[in-house]
Order: structure tokens, then sequence, then C-alpha cells
């Protein structure tokens, strides 16, 4: 089956302009078939300051009310995915930046309300696997803002390691898919801080009992589960500078 | 021939919510091949105001510095090309929003500073039709703002007009492509504030002599000959309403 790497990548590589570029370049070299998912790294929240708005958290997540949306569609899905395109087009890669709008490539429910009503954020229902396929051979590369739609006319703020995953998932029907989710660390941290080289989920799930897995790390961390199960064939949290340097450390999540 | 419909729309119309819905439904239910580009409407001078940034005009033409790339990147190619995709998603219509960086979709050139440096503004040099026909075949409307790319990383501002009329002239070898450049009024007006049915060059150039056709209709009439010039079967400049109610007034542009 052909190979099929999907990255993902967020936090502070995206508002580095020189590091984005460096990642860009690696990326860009990668053989064979490829899809990045972004996320927005602090720029939405710096907009929206600039703009007199503030930006409301609860428990770490953003609260996406009707000012939000707008700010993170312009942020994500027009100056930061507009920025990663060009640069890829840049050094030869045929980018193609996308919202979940954009072909109906991915469909999703605003989340209902249970204790936070997390305004326009929405829950991954579909992705359209055949159209991401029928890009890739057409050897473009799709680059995904976290951007969805609930096919209603609503645009829905939307997790981007959830995006990855389940654009990962979509994908094993007709390739052999390998997950790598960058963030700002080398992998997952054990209690002495070091990077754990293989996480399967009994370790996960004691380490999160233990309160060293915690916050964000959560969420990352079931999705990476979620993507092995369901056929992904290589799950891996390292930072973004991997792509650049594949001597650094990284976790290989396992069953 | 298969018939392809490109249609622009610009100004007041994708500031008014209620327009906009009702020009999208219609929109998406014109039968067969279409093409949709769209202006900025003013969100994007609203938005560096409110940003602390002041637009700066030359005889009526935006001057796109740095900062000034970066707000109408996010607001053509994010917050209204994703708002447009998701209304016409809405009404079954299979959309898909474009800036030229896209699969290199449209690659312009910086505009070399003459008398006036306009800044990253970009004049179209190529426009990728064998893409925007792959996408037709598999029944995707493309939805394009008017940023273009140089190809080398950097985003350019682009007239929608231009970027309308060179799609247009672009798909000429594959279909039989009507042209319909939309905007305030229900035509080109004379003298006497009526909508002129069928202009020619010879009457634009002595209407523009008198000074009755004057700013920035002249560009678009240029675009306007320019594609009937270069095979484009039909050339019409009306209001965005014709496409809801086609009993309205227009303008046929002819040779």
């Amino acid at each position: 089956m052909t190979k099929l790497q999907v990255l993902k990548i967020g936090g502070k590589v995206i508002d580095d302009k020189e590091r984005l570029d460096e990642l860009l370049t690696a990326f860009a070299k990668l053989q064979g078939s490829k899809v990045l998912i972004h996320g927005g790294g602090s720029k939405a929240s710096q907009m929206e300051q600039q703009l007199g708005l503030t930006p409301k958290m609860v428990e770490g997540r953003r609260i996406t009310d009707e000012h939000s949306i707008e700010v993170v569609t312009m942020v994500y899905a027009g100056l930061i995915n507009k920025k990663i395109v060009a640069g890829l087009q840049k050094n030869g890669c045929n980018a193609l930046g996308l919202s979940g709008a954009d072909a109906n490539v991915i469909q999703s429910a605003k989340r209902q309300v249970a204790t936070i009503d997390y305004g326009f954020v929405g829950d991954v229902k579909m992705v359209n696997a055949s159209f991401i396929e029928s890009l890739l051979s057409q050897g473009i590369t799709p680059v995904f803002s976290a951007i969805s739609h609930d096919g209603s006319g609503q645009l829905l703020n939307t997790n981007a390691d959830t995006i990855a995953s389940d654009i990962a998932i979509a994908m094993v029907q007709a390739f052999d898919v390998s997950l790598l989710l960058a963030f700002e660390k080398n992998g997952v941290l054990d209690a002495n801080n070091q990077v754990i080289s293989h996480l399967n989920e009994t370790s996960f799930q004691t380490l999160k009992q233990a309160g060293v897995i915690i916050d964000g790390m959560i969420p990352k961390l079931t999705n990476a589960f979620n993507a092995l199960k369901k056929g992904v064939t290589e799950v891996m949290l390292t930072s973004a500078e991997y792509l650049v340097n594949k001597k650094l450390p990284f976790t290989k999540i396992v069953l």
C-alpha cells in the first residue's frame, strides 16, 4: 500500500517565521503523499486583543463566540493557511489550503452544551477521504486549517489534533498512514521530564492518574491512541524540529 | 462545447449578510459549471482601522504595505472566502475556496514601481486552467479570493476584475465561457445615468474622453473588452441582483 504521512503542527512554531520556514522546507522535501494540518499559534488571541476583544478561556480551552469564530476563521483559514501554502509552493511543494467547508472536506457538529458552552466549536462527523485522495493522486498536498463547517452555513472552530487524527483514520482504507503530532516538547515526558520512547495505553492511564500527563496532553494522547486503534500504522508525538533533525527524541504510541 | 459561467462579485453585496445570502442561493441554483470570484467589500479597510492601521489610498487605489497584505489575506482569503464557501455548501453547491497560492492556481508578479509604489500588489502572469478544469469535472465550484502569489513565497493583493477576466480567458480552450462582472450599478451608465444596453469599444473610448466613464470603471471595462477579444463568448456588466432577478437591466460588451 502507498504510504501517506500526516503531520500536525501547532504552537510556537506557527508564530516564529524562521522556525516555520525551516519546517516548511523540510516538509516540502518529504517524498511521497503527505498532508499537513496546522493549529493557530497565539496569533488569534493576539488579534482578538488588538481588536479590543477579550479571548475567553475556560480550563485552558477557548470559548468561541460569534466574534471569535470570525477572528479564528480569518487568522487560521486566511493568514496562517495561505502563508504556509505560499511557503510550500516556494519550496516546490504543490500545496492547497483547505478549511472543512471547502469541497465539504470536513463536516462537524456544533458541540452540545453540557456544563460549559464552548460556542462555535465543532466535533468532527465526517472526513471526505475520496476528495483528499483525488488531490493526492494529482500530486497536490492538502494543508488543513482547524476550521470546519456544519453543512448548514456555520463555520466551526475545531481541535487541530482531532482533525489530524480523523484525517489519518479516514485515509487508512487507501493508504499505509503514519501520523506525527508535533508540539512544543520532544515527546511525552515522564515524571523526571524524560521523553518516553514508547507509550502504551496502560502507561498513559497510569501517568494520567499520577498527574504527570495533564491538560491538553490528555485529549492529544486520546486522539493518538484512537488513530492507532482505528488502523493508522504509526503514531508519533515529537517536536516540529524532528522533521528537520531526525536524531531528536520522540514518543512512539503503541497498543 | 460545455458552458462555463464566471461571476465576479464585489462591493457592498459582500458586506450585507442578507443580500449575500440571497445571491449565494441564486448562484448555487445556476445549472452547469461555474466559477465565483469575490472582492473584499469594505471589511478590509474596517479591519485595518480597528487594528489601528490607516488604510493608504492613492487615486482610489489601495497601497498594500506589509501590514496591509496580512489584513487583506485574513479578510479576503479567510473570513469572506470561507463564509461564501460555507454559504454555498449550505445551498448544496460543492464550493472550494482558493487563493492564487493554492495549487499554484494564479501566479502573479509584484507590480513594478513606476510613479506610485502600490506595495504588495500583483499583476496576473498565469492561470492554471487544467487544475480549474479538474475541479469542475469533479462537480466542484471554485471560489476565488483576489489574493495571488509570486511563487517565491509572497502573497499579493490582486484586482478581482482582472482575476475574473483572466480566469475566463484561461478557460476558453475547454469551455464556452460567459463572464458577468457584477458591481454596484445595473450596468454602465451614460451621461443621463441610463444603463447602456450594448457597449462597444469606440463608445467606451468616447465616454471615457467625455469623462462619463471614470475611475474604477476604466480598468473594469478594459478587463471586460480584453476578455471578449481573447475568446470569451459573452461579457456582461450588471448588479449582483441580476442573478436573482433576470429582468433587471445590464450592459452587454460588444466588439
